[in-house]
């Protein structure tokens, strides 16, 4: 038993569905969460820089005590996972593992999607993964550059939506994929449209979910559960202009609000 | 006259709108385009940054002897434009002052709107600009984040882009802006969809040809023109993904396959 929180970092704000989903299936743990939002996107900068800013943030929330770190962004998880968990004190789970893992279990014709930002899909990362759990797996990958913008606006549900996601997925249906990795932590807020596209026969892997799930499994094991009555949940940006604020909001609900706190990473 | 190059230069490769504009307004003159693709976008970057990454780019051309630079990129034109002009040894023009100055040219009832990337639109660059320009005027900014990737995309006249131009521009219309600056060198892809939604009445500011007359203006001043019979068009980034091809041909058109070459800024 450890009541100390579970520190969660992002690039920026696409982490907090991950956030929510632990919220969910851990109702008794304290949370810190980072977002970088000063310096996102990290996805078109180098190796090193990523992996610099990415040990900068794990060391913010290592010395707030954490007892776990959750990497809850994509680009992070497949770039700097290996530095963050040779330097880190505390055991630590990235968000693609738990999604790959979730997605070979439940696929029956091997045929599996991946979906997430240019970045996501031209490294592979998912297809790799994949292929060395699953040899004979067939996957198909599409970049999805509107979904970002999509859900930020907040257009979850509506015409323009739909007309993205018909387009997006057309040779996904096409291929017949049984299985569908939402790849991008933005993509939590577009499920329903992509699975009344897929229809409902296809499993959509949510990585917040698979990555909440796999997060209780390390915790029980390791003995690191608590049980706090009253967690506490802390939010900090690194630069929070207005709309940080609004997309905060639509992310992770009207409970964020005046809690966002802007700090320095040099404090 | 003289028949040196201009030099063109961007973040990534919405400046090829510009260059686009620039080749049918002046035929006559060889071209160095040079995007920053490997780096870009630049927009979440801070000012130090920005201004290192432009003096790279305005460096590379300033070896290859162009006899103008020209700032294809509204981030660069908003925080460096000073530097830039400061260190080269040549003319030096950027996107957002030629659009302000037509805007307040035709402009009748003084109510301006500009769109932008959600950088330019939260720095008011026009929006200060116009201001210094035309006191009285009202300025209406919006920023448009699913523009880009629908220009990239090349969903430029389909329904997505459709609906998305009627949900930004709605508070514009019922401000009854009489002219509208497309404040970003993506936007001329859409340039279509946004004249049917704002309809016929309302001037649209295209930054990529009000760039490329001052160009011409300004040439023919400092008696810079050129005569070439063959000119020459040169296209440089400096990460060149097949994304950046495809892209890079609905920007330009067919005439850049095979022509765009990736160069390192240390050569």
């Amino acid at each position: 038993m450890n009541n100390n929180p579970i520190g969660v970092f992002d690039s920026g704000i696409g982490g907090l569905t991950v956030v929510k989903a632990i919220t969910e299936k851990l109702p008794h743990e304290s949370i810190i969460y980072l977002g970088d939002t000063a310096r996102v996107p990290y996805g078109t900068r180098s190796k090193e820089i990523i992996t610099k800013f990415a040990l900068d943030l794990a060391q913010f929330l290592i010395k707030r005590k954490v007892k776990f770190l959750v990497v809850a962004c994509n680009t992070i998880s497949a770039v700097a996972y290996d530095a963050i968990k040779n330097s880190s004190p505390v055991p630590i789970i990235g968000v693609i593992t738990p999604a790959v893992i979730q997605a070979s279990r439940v696929s029956k014709n091997g045929k599996i999607g991946v979906i997430g930002t240019v970045g996501t899909i031209k490294s592979d990362t998912y297809g790799k993964l994949i292929r060395v759990l699953n040899p004979d797996a067939e996957v198909y990958s599409v970049a999805c550059p509107l979904f970002v913008p999509l859900a930020e606006e907040g257009f979850a549900n509506n015409l323009i939506s739909e007309l993205a996601t018909q387009e997006y997925l057309k040779s996904l249906k096409k291929a017949k994929v049984d299985t569908l990795i939402l790849g991008c932590t933005h993509y939590p807020i577009l499920y329903k449209v992509i699975q009344r596209e897929m229809g409902n026969r296809v499993n959509l892997v949510d990585s917040s979910h698979t990555t909440a799930e796999m997060l209780e499994k390390r915790l029980k094991n390791l003995k690191l559960l608590g049980n706090n009555t009253h967690p506490k949940w802390e939010f900090y940006v690194t630069d929070a202009p207005e709309r940080v604020y609004q997309v905060a909001g639509r992310f992770f609900g009207e409970a964020l609000n005046g809690k966002l706190k802007k700090i320095s990473l040099s404090e």
